[in-house]
């Protein structure tokens, strides 16, 4: 077999679906007839059913984590840096499993499905949906699957959140914790660029009050807009200046007022690709679900006592250029871990990719994932 | 007289104009048939003429940088918190003079002004500006005000800019130098975030290629989102924390899909208001203008050089948690400086109010910028 890549990777691996055919109540008031999730799983769950790792993917993320969907695909799934044999999430080790969140547009249930109701799609009817909704959907999975309790589950930046959200609703089903890049809520600036994001795409003409695919359009400015603008926060200022500089496209800066600098050029082509590819309703309904994410909310606004409850092991870690979700964030999911009486390992790396860094190949990064979780699995594999 | 503000000011002050029928040959390669700068001007010039100070002005600027226009007018000039009597740009000893940008569109020719070739607005089809060329004009006027030489030029952001081009291209004519919260050149990033804020009125169905005002419409949405992203940048994490951590506007996180939390509400309410006030293709022209300053590109990329004309003092601000114009951005200006074997004296003010801290009264700044400037009164009131 040969794929388009020199890392070693799973190779070729093969989305599946579970049907939920009961209603799912939902947290922020809606409710679903039914639901369907669409899952990858790598390696192999062994006879003890104790060695499952959930792997949570973030905003523009989906179930296509690791490994390829066909011979002829020239890019892996999202985190095949970090999922696959003898890597960090190693797959001779781990069952490893990742969904696609309902609401997502990559094949669960989300606006582009269709509502049994209207026999038509959900559009921007879709009911707001949490980080705990998600969850308990990952949870009906692990039933379907024989897993009662996740060696680990791992995720950067919102996937972070799913991830401390099982050590805070179901504690008894997960045993260590990584918290990649995330925070235990946005700041008002966190916010304030999701809303922007929002109003790119309500702005755009083409969105048409969210029923776009039923008029045979698409908002691909206002996404495209949003999408430019993540990639900015997700990358830091050096290491925009390390990418770009001020390298101009056309080499000539009276060419005019279209796109001159590298920099545009290359969010220009970011931001168009993202935007035939992800659903505006989803982006709406994930960067709310960001918004929303503020567990100690039901905890008097203590993080501390939040984190009370099960036993479960966390492994923090943040990116010194990081200011999306800053390393100070993470030190507040410490603080509050230790105050709670918790293990817990942190690390900040230190490194120019800034957010993004959560999916990039960097050295340290890459050997702390790997020294948590071969830890992990050495404990499982030498118990009777 | 009765001012809306306890504040003491300028008190009323009135706009003047200079029409300039010669030619204007620009930068960029195009020209103006002749242009009109409106400007203010507050205290008096003394007879030596030596105590005119120019304060330039930023992105979303204009001449009326102190005092009230009417005794009905709630607001005062943008930078009445230091000009005025008494304060830092001491009026009582300084003859100030603040014109208005051409390109800009409070009065100076613009897009919103005539074409005198077509009889129409010359809306997108107005020539590229420079700083460069702010200051061959800026020129232009201080000739017509009888001022030989500055005994500053000052400005803030794309100001400080300013007034270091006249460092570098008149420096006999400008005998110090106040460089507040600004850059040699923008970074990527900061470039980065212009061209959202350009997209974002580029996509906006209403600008119609720039010919909005020709078609009755105004590009009003992607003004606005241009604002709210600008609002974001200008202000730090920590900042925003302060002023509107994650409350929420109704009370209850129930409430819907629409604007929620405090912070949400205040950029809508920021970007609603300069939406109606601002013109789009000025907003074009000027973040072009940032981007396209790099005094340094015309000496070999050498900042060193670039500075090393003339013999003029200057005095470099920045502001702690400013990450728009970042400190390390002050520091390259400064140890240009320092290599350049120029006067300079460098402060970096604490304080969390980010990059809009210039136009605030952060206490040890006001008192930098009065210690400064009252060196330099001092000296030109005890000369014979």
């Amino acid at each position: 077999m040969t794929l388009a890549t020199d890392d070693p990777s799973i190779g070729l691996v093969f989305p599946q679906t579970l049907n939920v055919d009961a209603p799912l109540a939902l947290s922020r008031g809606g409710s679903l007839p039914g639901f369907s999730l669409v899952y990858e799983t790598y390696g192999e769950l062994n006879r003890p059913r104790n060695n499952a790792l959930l792997v949570c993917h973030a905003l523009s993320g989906h179930h296509h984590a690791a490994g390829f969907h066909s011979l002829e695909e020239s890019k892996p799934g999202w985190w095949n840096t970090c999922i696959g044999p003898g890597k960090p999430i190693d797959t001779d080790r781990y069952f490893v499993v990742c969904c696609n969140n309902i609401g997502g547009c990559h094949g669960s249930t989300g606006p582009l499905s269709i509502n049994p109701e209207t026999s038509l799609p959900y559009g921007p009817e879709f009911p707001e949906v949490t980080v705990k909704d998600w969850v308990v959907t990952q949870a009906l999975l692990a039933d379907h699957l024989g897993i009662e309790s996740w060696a680990a589950v791992a995720g950067g930046s919102l996937g972070g959140m799913q991830a401390m959200q099982w050590a805070i609703d179901l504690p008894d089903r997960v045993r260590n914790v990584l918290v990649i890049a995330s925070a235990a809520r946005l700041s008002a600036q966190n916010i304030a660029f999701n809303e922007i994001a929002r109003q790119a795409i309500l702005n755009d003409p083409n969105y048409r009050g969210g029923y776009y695919s039923q008029n045979g359009v698409l908002p691909e400015q206002g996404l495209m807009l949003a999408r430019m603008l993540g990639h900015i926060t997700y990358q830091s200022d050096d290491g925009m200046r390390n990418k770009f500089g001020r390298s101009l496209k056309s080499g000539d800066i009276r060419a005019g007022r279209a796109v001159e600098f590298q920099v545009e050029s290359y969010l220009h082509h970011q931001g168009r690709s993202f935007s035939k590819t992800f659903d505006a309703n989803t982006y709406l309904l994930m960067t709310r679900a960001l918004d929303y994410f503020d567990p100690a909310a039901d905890f008097d606004n203590d993080l501390c006592r939040t984190f009370e409850q099960g036993d479960c092991n966390f492994l923090v870690v943040s990116f010194s250029s990081d200011w999306r979700f800053s390393p100070a964030r993470s030190k507040e999911i410490v603080d509050a871990l230790i105050a709670a009486r918790r293990n817990v390992s942190a690390v900040n790396i230190e490194t120019p990719s800034g957010h993004d860094a959560f999916l990039l190949p960097v050295p340290r990064y890459i050997e702390v994932l790997k020294a948590y979780l071969s830890r992990i699995a050495d404990a499982l594999e030498s118990s009777p």
